[in-house]
């Protein structure tokens, strides 16, 4: 556990009063925490555009489970990521249509191109990655 | 299954070639698919946007266990948004952080706000929404 | 002028080395400025997604001056919208390419939807909006 | 000019039906421009992604023109930086805000930095970069 220190900012009035509207609607508690998330935000992106520690983020599909030689082809696929691939949450969600959520972790350049290659899937209707952080380097 | 119909699109040869090298990349099988993604895509952000007919989403979470009452704070408030929370996935990245990821479902507005409630809980490293479709509607 | 206030902020001591390390990259001189940088940047991000008071952005549009009729259909797009387009700035990229900057002012759907009105004129290449803010309640 | 090819795309007849009143709202004339834009969007990105040729764009700053030292600062930059910034326009938004937008064209590494530093200096409210392309190579 990191050490917690305090530090001021200066802000006028005016803009500090719309803030706070803004943070209370979110559902802060209090400033600081709003604060330490908008600067999280920012290193997780700055971890993913420089692409050099390795990251974690989810690939949300959406497909129909009818489509000939779907399931083989993202079960085949899935197999041969299995090293970026941390688990895989299912869901039925009527007669036709899954969501499969994937949990993944390696280079950000990897993720991107598994997302890309697993969303190429015919059958695949809607795909979409999602970046978050291992959250070591980010007390 | 809906009737699978075929048009024309016409192109530029050179604009063509270029889609060709990308979509090659991307690992798409066939052009067709390629484009019906790209509809698709378009159709799914317009479903959030408009926000009149329930959408269905990720919310990932990254925390540390350790924070004091994040845990409860967490649960309670899922247990309040039962009805918009269709599972949930956990992973243990290391000793102290957990990756949580929420299968949302719910108008797009009240998605929003949810995740948008969970982010600001205070131990919540980092929070991301993804967005995608019940695929209903999506041929 | 508003008045300027000071408020403090708790944050552990490696996030906040951290955070050093990103805004002195991104050349800010003072932390204070970064901040309320942020800040901004969400509210503007509010003000769009509200749409109840006008905003501002630009619209660029890059095409070809070859294609046939479309600078007319361009020019009468822009009269027909004289009332949110304040001013246009027009570059000469090549022989045949323009790129074209709008600056436009309205609600946030108007200016959306005449982006994309703009957009799908036969002969645009390419185009994108960019939001920003008329700065009055953004001291 | 390019030779203008045609190929067919193959589509559920209900996605079709969606995706024509989609562009049909979004105002497009007929549906190869519009899928045509989606390539060429596509493109874009993946050019600005790439980084290896240069690309063009804008900077869009708000600022209030009375902080102290604001106008010499950006004055400064925008000289250190003459050969990337093509062209500017200045609008007066009120008696203290002002607006400007930076066309710029450079490697997109080079675009963002200079962006970042912009946005950096203190009396700038408000700061976007909004990407597009030198059309070139973009029939």
């Amino acid at each position: 556990m990191s050490e917690v220190v305090r530090f001021g900012v200066s802000i006028p009035q005016e803009l500090l009063n719309t803030f706070n509207r803004l943070i209370a609607r979110k559902g802060y508690a209090n400033r600081s925490e709003a604060l330490r998330d908008m600067i999280r935000s920012h290193l997780v992106a700055e971890e993913w555009e420089l692409g050099a520690r390795p990251v974690i983020g989810t690939i949300t599909l959406v497909y129909s489970h009818g489509t000939r030689e779907l399931e083989q082809a993202l079960t085949k696929m899935q197999h041969d990521w299995c090293r970026h691939i941390l688990s895989a949450l299912h869901i039925h969600l009527d007669k036709h249509n899954c969501l499969e959520v994937l949990v993944v972790k390696g280079k950000s350049r990897e993720i991107r191109s598994l997302a890309d290659r697993l969303i190429a899937v015919r059958g695949v209707k809607h795909g979409e990655m999602s970046m978050t952080t291992l959250g070591k380097d980010l007390v």
